[in-house]
């Protein structure tokens, strides 16, 4: 079934241990893009510059990614971030970030991509969320990220958009933020009051933890010895999500275990090399193969 | 089979967000026995000072720890600490340290402990636990604990304890102390380059890991909403991991897989309350109900 992503396109500069980039392809819809076209068609949906290198989308090229909904803006500029890892690879610093054209009126949805059941709202502004689910004529499954300046700055369009949507996807201290809990376990419960049917909290090297009204369940990581630029881990995690379970139809706990386990195994990929390196490496068999040896290592 | 345990016993001054208490039965090796003792006999050699309440020891009574090797020296001041997790419960801060008698002679080992065939060298200073070793006739399985302050001020005797040791259990903090690795599968492998065969690595709440030669193992903590008083998990880990194997007689991958899966079941139970009181709480069903609990969750 056919995925929508709407989310943040930019260009980033990285600096790790292992490195620096400049100006490569990065932004929460690239690499949930990316990574959630292994299981499941892509509809992206996002906004640039005028300013955008737009030979950098051919990264898309042979993928199921339908770029349709890739608004290059006239008189705009693109999402700029420059982060640094150096000090900490779970915990970027951020040099500069220029919101610029996302700071604008929200990307325009196709007409040919509101008829999208599986949504995901990557991290933007709450506002922006909520405009772009009232297009959608028959979602069936809603889930949404967001950030500590959301959280910080714009709390009331953040909780509106929590009571329309199913799943809540965020990291640790942004769960610890919105809900003032510093058990995990206790801010995840926190937030399906606030609306969403289950939440899932990212840990970084940490692995996750969702939260359903009845279920509790933890996940590791994938175990990595070398880490090399975490950028988009937790979008790519998103991706392979929310790619299966647009193909499963249910959210059972018990999918939604299982989708957690392909999310962590498909960032496994993103956090090997820079930008979306990683994940070009890889393929769905590839994928598949490390999933199972995951959930067999994971048996104990 | 017997296990023997050697580490420090001590008085506590805990603080937590859920209160504080004051001079409470503690020490890694207090920990490690309750622990151990759900699973098979063991066997406790410790030292305190003779300002010791022996009625303490009273924790011990109906379960099957033989406290022969319990030594109370006179002219000696028992161990004593003084910690706060009022800040992070994940991390303690020690407002004040009395080694006391924990920096005099190791305590005897009594003769009818020298034929131990399981050992726990909890931590203590490594020259007191290389002392230790030499006493015993036929260890078959031979585990130590350390902790910064030694590998800190006391790298020789450290590095030499490693290479007479089967396995090392040691925080994430201590790894990366050690080994000056950031990434702890690195840090892991580089431990079993001094030596033991295979490395437990704690990370607190975020569960831990395990390298052997070939395999690399990671288990998320048991999913606790409430920690009341995390000291002494670590040791209580280590006490449910070792009374396992204990019982096993093989120490294969898959079954020190398991015995982790039981070290952070009983853990689970020791944070729940202050000092024993979690402990003291749980029998063996309830922890087998609960491992198997933990075993189909982390089948996805």
């Amino acid at each position: 079934m056919s995925l929508l992503v709407t989310g943040s396109i930019g260009l980033d500069t990285i600096e790790t241990p292992a490195g620096k980039r400049d100006n490569i392809i990065g932004g929460s819809a690239i690499y949930f893009s990316y990574a959630a076209s292994f299981f499941t068609p892509v509809r992206l949906v996002g906004v640039v510059g005028e300013d955008y290198p737009t030979h950098l989308f051919g990264v898309f090229k042979g993928r199921e990614v339908d770029t349709t909904g890739l608004e290059v803006r006239k008189g705009s500029k693109t999402f700029r971030w420059h982060g640094s890892y150096v000090q900490d690879l779970n915990n970027a610093v951020s040099i500069q970030t220029d919101l610029n054209v996302l700071a604008e009126r929200a990307p325009f949805i196709p007409e040919r991509f509101v008829d999208s059941k599986y949504v995901f709202l990557a991290n933007t502004h709450p506002a922006l969320q909520q405009e772009m689910l009232k297009s959608l004529t028959q979602p069936k499954l809603i889930v949404a990220d967001t950030m500590n300046l959301w959280i910080q700055t714009e709390r009331t369009e953040l909780l509106k958009l929590l009571k329309g949507i199913h799943g809540l996807v965020l990291n640790d201290g942004e769960a610890r933020l919105l809900t003032e809990k510093k058990n995990l376990i206790q801010a995840a419960r926190d937030v399906l009051r606030m609306g969403p049917k289950f939440v899932v909290i990212k840990k970084g090297e940490h692995g996750c933890l969702l939260c359903t009204e009845k279920d509790t369940f933890v996940l590791p990581a994938f175990p990595a010895d070398q880490v090399i630029d975490p950028t988009g881990a937790g979008d790519s995690f998103a991706g392979g999500m929310m790619g299966y379970l647009a193909t499963q139809g249910t959210f059972s706990a018990a999918t939604i275990k299982r989708a957690l386990a392909f999310g962590t195994v498909v960032a496994s990929y993103t956090i090997a090399d820079f930008s979306l390196a990683g994940l070009q490496s890889t393929d769905r068999d590839a994928i598949d193969d490390r999933w199972h040896e995951f959930k067999t290592a994971m048996n104990f």
